[in-house]
């Protein structure tokens, strides 16, 4: 390829989504790809706009000086801002217990992020091609799936990766044809990590059976992306539709195929408080799912009987009672029951009174007329043995227990749910709404309206 | 892991799907892995239905010959039966003009499915954790995609491959513990294929980041499989729902994701005469697809306009007219017009005349009482310049151009497409149905049915 030609390459890069203002920072080492990129910026935007963001990971002594220093003259040279972090990433990783490569990038992020706090802000990093056909045979090694085996994402959030489409060669290039000088780490020569062992042993010997080696990686990080977003889609899909009252109906779960079906259990489990969750616990709750019973995964806690998948945090609270009023009630775990008070209108028909709508309203009146001279007044509290409850419209009155079983309440939540009491009488629960005595009638003159803020009740 | 967790892991191993009876063929070269599949199988199923293929392919001189004796020494000692192949693979290749891998590889693949002929014949062959390993970094090397990356499949067709979740380690432990000896390939320990470098010097780095690497690939393999499969499967899907009269409706296709999409054209492609086909011709056909046009790809030319993406033979066939009779009547092209008489039932209502189901029935009495006698007679013939054409219930006649810009007959079928004449006048064109003068009507005593055999007509 001639040189022209490879100038080209770079030229004929497109910024994904750049707004018109805000700051770009720019993670910037000194080296090759993040000084190729930074003067590729220059060209496009104006000079103000570019931040470059230097760490010093105080890892390699004088020669991370140099790096610093080396940085700081490229800036004033080009007539960039540069801010500068020095941590001692290899005592802060000791202190926390992690490995030096986690929290330096946690630390170098951090540091971006703060730099690049506007809504229009953007944090520009340097991965190149290389990095990421190095990226996607590491999730190759550790028996990653396909997310694993896309790669580093192009975009996330703010930080964006216009050059993961570049080899590095190209990039070399590049800095050759515009005379830019760059400062080589050491650590990048030597095999003590990980990924500079493939980059010494491993990649020399693919780009050998394949010298468009790093092209044909990028190309399938590419194919794997649309798989992986179109597999995703229907994942997020299949949640929507799945969603119930106390968490996934596993019918709507259990006739999905299971690749769809485990990154919707992934993705649930996740927004249920679930972190670094592997392989094998996602199988575990998709056993749970298809089999019933429970158990506790990384953060969060899953349980599935009676066709509802569930999934929360793993102590529930003790008993509770707290008084309730008019707004907003914080309960214990975390909720807020929110109770208002409304004067019927003409267009809302008492006929409807069974239906889901009418469901969370009670008769005011009788709460605060007869029932109000009960002791106990109103408030919210757990199940108690020897609770029961009459459902409106159903001409019965039957134990709590009996009651959260037919609503199919999960067993881990049934302890926290709160109910509504008045004069010690349970006049409301969650799912099943208003007791007969205080449901809504054609007489009723003023309504009270009872919502769990998380969308159940 | 100790050595019998070991034992039991070759142990645990099921075959899949293995008929009761027909024959097992063994691809056996002697060396570790066919020699512990052979001794494995012949633990689980009855010795007769054992045949072990051996092929020489001649390539290594005296060791080819003394590996031969080996495995014809091991079936004798094993009351094994065994049947051998010598081929000069070397010269073969050189002949076709082919690699000595892929060609060695035909080879085998052609004798292990002549000595397995039979429905319930099997092969298996003993590809191992290592293999699929090896295979997946290889076809990431290459630029494939997700299906690529599955690796080697565990079953296709009548190939089994049952150690597939086995490591080389594994193995040859497991012929340790049996005490079988084995013979080792010289060839597989130099590096003059592409999969002995990845062999020994890319596997042996792999594993040293990561222990357990051959298993992490293998489960890496298993779920990827199982996202190609959901996405096969609605690609197939797609295939079906987008299929009309003369080829796939393109606003089916593209409301569809680009993943699921690309893959349901590459089958359609591949259906239609496509071979070798790669990524880049799969994006070009998406572009046709979605910009109109047409292209020359591998054994197959493709075209979309008119809301249809057609693909077929890359040569029409000249002009052609053929006499026509009743039964099957072979055109040009490949394919087969029938023509067939039949008496109306009285569930017929002809009022129906319009719809589908009637447009191929033509009114027979006519054509062998008045249009018999004009000159011609009835044949089958592609269109000529000035044909006309009047489509029964449509009260007008018009160019047979225009009739197949209307129905959407893709460009290079027009001058391919059988047009029934009878007396030098078009009474019959596919997709449109019977002419006016020819339209089966309630006084049709007799009438002919037309049909184009692969259901298009």
């Amino acid at each position: 390829m001639s040189k022209s030609l490879e100038g080209q390459q770079l030229e004929l890069l497109k910024l994904p989504e750049l707004p018109d203002n805000g700051l770009l920072v720019v993670g910037f080492s000194g080296g090759a790809d993040s000084t190729a990129l930074a003067h590729w910026l220059m060209g496009r935007v104006q000079r103000e706009r570019v931040l470059l963001a230097h760490v010093n990971h105080m890892l390699r002594g004088s020669e991370a000086d140099r790096d610093q220093a080396a940085a700081e003259a490229f800036a004033r040279e080009q007539g960039l801002k540069i801010e500068v972090l020095r941590v001692d990433v290899g005592k802060l990783a000791r202190e926390r217990g992690m490995g030096t490569e986690e929290c330096g990038r946690e630390v170098r992020y951090g540091f971006f992020h703060r730099l690049a706090p506007g809504d229009n802000d953007r944090i520009l990093t340097a991965h190149n091609a290389d990095d990421n056909a190095e990226t996607m045979i590491l999730n190759l090694c550790r028996g990653a799936g396909l997310e694993g085996l896309c790669g580093i994402p192009r975009q996330r959030g703010r930080v964006l990766r216009p050059l993961l489409g570049v080899s590095r060669k190209k990039i070399e290039e590049y800095c050759r044809e515009n005379g830019l000088r760059y400062v080589t780490d050491s650590s990048n020569l030597t095999d003590g990590y990980t990924r500079n062992k493939l980059r010494h042993q491993v990649l020399p010997v693919l780009k050998g059976l394949n010298p468009r080696f790093i092209q044909a990686a990028a190309g399938t990080a590419e194919l794997l992306a649309r798989d992986r977003d179109c597999l995703m889609g229907q994942a997020e899909a299949l949640l929507e539709g799945a969603r119930g009252l106390w968490g996934l109906e596993t019918k709507a779960l259990i006739r999905e195929e299971k690749s769809v079906r485990s990154r919707a259990v992934k993705l649930f489990l996740e927004r249920s408080g679930g972190v670094n969750l592997e392989r094998k616990h996602i199988e575990e709750a998709l056993e749970i799912l298809e089999r019933g019973g429970g158990a506790d995964l990384p953060g969060v806690r899953v349980s599935c009987a009676q066709g509802v998948l569930w999934a929360g945090d793993k102590a529930g609270c003790g008993p509770f009672e707290v008084p309730a009023k008019l707004g907003r009630n914080p309960i214990p775990g975390g909720k807020c029951v929110i109770i208002s008070e409304k004067i019927p209108g003409k267009a809302e028909n008492p006929g409807k009174i069974q239906n889901l709508l009418f469901k969370n309203e009670l008769d005011y009146d009788i709460m605060t007329g007869p029932a109000a001279s009960l002791p106990g007044g109103l408030a919210l509290r757990s199940r108690r043995p020897g609770d029961r409850f009459a459902p409106a419209g159903r001409e019965v009155t039957k134990p709590i227990k009996q009651v959260f079983q037919e609503l199919r309440v999960p067993g881990p939540i049934r302890d926290s749910l709160p109910l509504l009491v008045c004069g010690g009488e349970i006049v409301w629960c969650p799912g099943a709404g208003a007791s007969e005595r205080f449901k809504v009638t054609e007489r009723t003159k003023r309504v009270l309206v009872v919502e769990i803020e998380d969308g159940k009740g």
